[in-house]
């Protein structure tokens, strides 16, 4: 498994200064630095240099989704892979990067532009954010929704099960569970490199598309205090809060300024085993895998915005 | 304010052993004793006798809903503000009820069955269940969804505002807060005796109809839990988890065996001043007081079952 | 029962700066206005004006604590009660003070400086503290801290005994429990003119002095996040975060920067019933009453800062 | 990183029968057999047939600690690198054993009984037990101190970093964080070979013993109920609930009914970098770091109960 852990993500933002605002003031994500049109943010026990970036961009999407490999082997032996897939790898120079190393970059077939790195710049902070606990790379917010860390990203794409498998056979992220259709086609697929319940999730779109990216709060009283802030600050609530059968977390999405789905998100299970069979929800527990707790999403929820992948991928 | 607070419910139940177990063993309600028919239950901090009496009948709905003031002279003055409006009051012997002791009893003009008591039998824990704690009338359930308090009784009425202002001009219940639509109606109404929000919810239907009975639990938490454990052990939600922007309150709706709707519910705001003027919902806002989270209630929820009251109103 | 609640306590503070800046940023209570030395502060439930008054002063202590009663028909009959004991009565003037109207001041027997007031000033949020939501008299913090309301008030005094019975007696306060110590003297009671478990607590000391003001949060969550919050800050915490078994109630004791004890505390039970009797706490369950997970108090936590009216008494 | 996670441990428990019922009952473990002074019991959502066995014996203490390894040829490797350092492994047959294949055994120089094991026999809900959601391996528990599964384990050694050094670099358990004593020595160790904080801790005593064995529980207010739970019926708590500054997790410690040491906990840090840096908590932070709320253990404490390596040791 030379696949450590999801890094970083890469958000597109046509309003840099509004998203960053609102993910600094309202979500309570620490910025580590701002320049050139890119903010660098991270949950505030996300130790490396910036777990999302800003990166100001004319429409709402994902730049890339970053996963750290132990070792610059670990990406060479993914590098070939991935190429004997017939997908062609680009190599990054860390100089030209902020937060990290040299890299690779690659579109997966199912659209998504994917980064692999092996060299981070652990964050440091200064001055009134340095905490007297060691385990605290800064102090803990006083904001009441402050995301500790990264958690997963969630993918549209035009085959899951295909995505699935180039994840799972190529990359070696394994696949946790999945839900079948009615029509007997894989309809979602969660995958997960660490000991969390997925990383990365596949449901079926038309075309590529991002649809959300989440980070991790304590709890699920604290998701719905997020919720009732975002509600009094003037946001709108997309889904929930609400409760995902399948992995047991405790949900909420809504819409960044600029666009892109977020989640803040609770609770869910953990997997240990080194030979866990992936659990198949069927058509008739689909519903309660979605939602615990029943409610429907709303139509717009269906919908995700671009891939720079897929971008690249028609030029 | 000669009224001291909600003291009991009877609800009628068609199955009266499978309502007992269900509000027993799921629910996590004290049984006090059972016996003709008939079970008593409370909360486990319900420091009285009992606040949820379960009566066996051929169709569910409210048996009565009984409110404690502090004296007989209490109860004299209110039966005669009751009287003075052409509603005839009857007597009841405590010698004939468990629980409490003598009490009056008349069908609101919204038809509501009424109780009245001032003497009431507090509760004994005995044998296993006795606590070393004095503030535990018994021992805190070993169950993870356990009702700590009855707190409210939600009635459909014809007339929300008549009916408010019976209960409040007459019964000295304070207004707490109201919805007006936008016909300028008065779509629902907030009531309390006591610092908690309210005691009673009033909203609209044809007729009178029994629509939920209340038990608090200490945290929104809890109420999540207790959505799982529903959930997990086969029954259905019916509304919920969800945050109401009224109250603040975090709910959850769903039916007991026997079809009564019964509501979860924690961290309501507490009410303080003495003259306090009751908050008005206009129709832009009422949207986010009815469910701050955004979340549709199902056709379902606007029905309820019978109230005692209409049968005898209507005999 | 004259009284309806406790309405707010005047805390003297050699330094206002310092002080205000800890609970508006850190506890997250909301500045109202501050001019002339004096900050009125309030938690973001608090519907009237404000809750808490900080005066500069030489030494840290209680300036006063005001009771709302109804009317001034109230605070007459309470005042011919409390001079009926050989107590004199000041009269202030709506005019020279801020939030309130006219007041009655008076020494109780075991040294707290009260006050009675019956008019008062609602608190108007203004521009970007306006909710939406008509049950948040303004926007929920984003602070993680943030209390809903004030809660109690906790004072040291030479005859816990006398002078409960001074407030249950004259001032009709309802006592909700006590302690009663292995010599067989009171040693503590606890007092509350509304549901709320107390809204003033009396422990013994050699000369009456001010032991803390407690504020109300959602949670018992939200207690130990203040905890988090107040250590990764670089203040101290005195006691807790701990149950106490009396209320049920989870507690955080600290110092704000002038040097007065400030309790944050959530989940106490309610008391309905009009007849209460109250609890005995017997020597051999004391100390679990006094805190349940068994922790300790530190040294520091018998004394207290100065009560204004120990030295009005004294001079 | 040859092995996979923490599996389950065997506790040595003179009653096994009130241990049993402790467990299940008041704690909400769930027993899946029981059998020849044996009982097997696993957390909800424990996947494998049991990760806590109950063996009846003499003297409290740790029977033995089981790691999962992915395959035979992993348990090989480690084997062999176990016996260089000149430890004698013996096997462990599976046909001899309950729930897990065959296994290697060895003792630690540290004292620890270890086994490594690489088959393992999932739990499989029966009848009233299965739950609807397939996250589910049986039904949520009613209870309200449910643990969700195994979390880590406790050590007491002679030399600290000795067996630190032995767990990581011969095991490959991944060293997550230290306390250095104000003598320079190593105080505490914890370990994880997943992405939980640890999964074994090692602090020092004369000799090797067991000190506690913990499961997770879903949030820090589940810990607080859990302790309302033990002192109301009749158990005593040993310290805690409190929260760790190393780790962030809310604790809570007791002893079971046979004596072991017990711990239920919540929301530890999680660490996800493959070239983690041990966090060192140097003398003057150590304080913070053991209780982050400032709560002195008592003298109890410091002792654990046998290891039946120890005893194997000295023979």
């Amino acid at each position: 498994m030379p696949i450590s852990h999801l890094g970083h993500a890469e958000l597109l933002v046509p309003n840099v200064e509004e998203s960053t605002a609102f993910f600094t003031q309202i979500i309570g994500l620490q910025l580590t630095e701002k320049h050139d049109g890119q903010a660098y943010l991270r949950g505030w026990q996300d130790w490396d240099h910036s777990t999302l970036i800003l990166t100001e961009a004319g429409e709402p999407g994902l730049g890339h989704l970053a996963w750290r490999v132990p070792t610059k082997a670990d990406g060479d032996q993914l590098r070939a892979a991935v190429e004997e897939r017939g997908i062609s790898v680009s190599a990054i120079d860390g100089g030209s990067v902020v937060g990290h190393g040299d890299a690779y970059r690659f579109i997966t077939p199912g659209g998504i532009p994917m980064e692999l790195y092996w060299e981070v710049e652990r964050f440091q902070a200064r001055g009134a954010q340095v905490s007297r606990l060691k385990s605290h790379p800064n102090r803990v917010p006083l904001s009441a929704c402050a995301p500790r860390r990264i958690d997963h990203c969630g993918i549209l794409v035009a085959d899951v099960q295909a995505e699935q498998e180039f994840l799972t056979d190529v990359l070696g992220i394994p696949h946790r569970y999945y839900v079948t259709g009615p029509d007997g086609k894989r309809w979602g697929s969660w995958l997960s490199a660490t000991n969390v319940s997925h990383e990365i999730s596949l449901v079926p779109a038309a075309t590529g598309y991002f649809h959300h990216l989440a980070y991790h709060i304590d709890t699920p009283e604290m998701v719905l205090r997020a919720a009732t802030i975002l509600i009094d600050y003037g946001y709108e609530l997309e889904w929930g809060p609400g409760k995902h059968g399948t992995s047991g977390g405790t949900y909420l999405y809504f819409r960044e300024p600029s666009g892109n789905r977020v989640e803040l998100w609770s609770d869910g299970m953990m997997i240990f085993a080194p030979d866990w069979e992936p659990l198949e929800w069927t058509p008739e527990i689909a519903e309660v895998g979605r939602s615990m707790w029943g409610e429907e999403y709303p139509e717009s929820f269906s919908t995700g915005t671009q891939l720079a992948g897929s971008l690249v991928a028609s030029s």
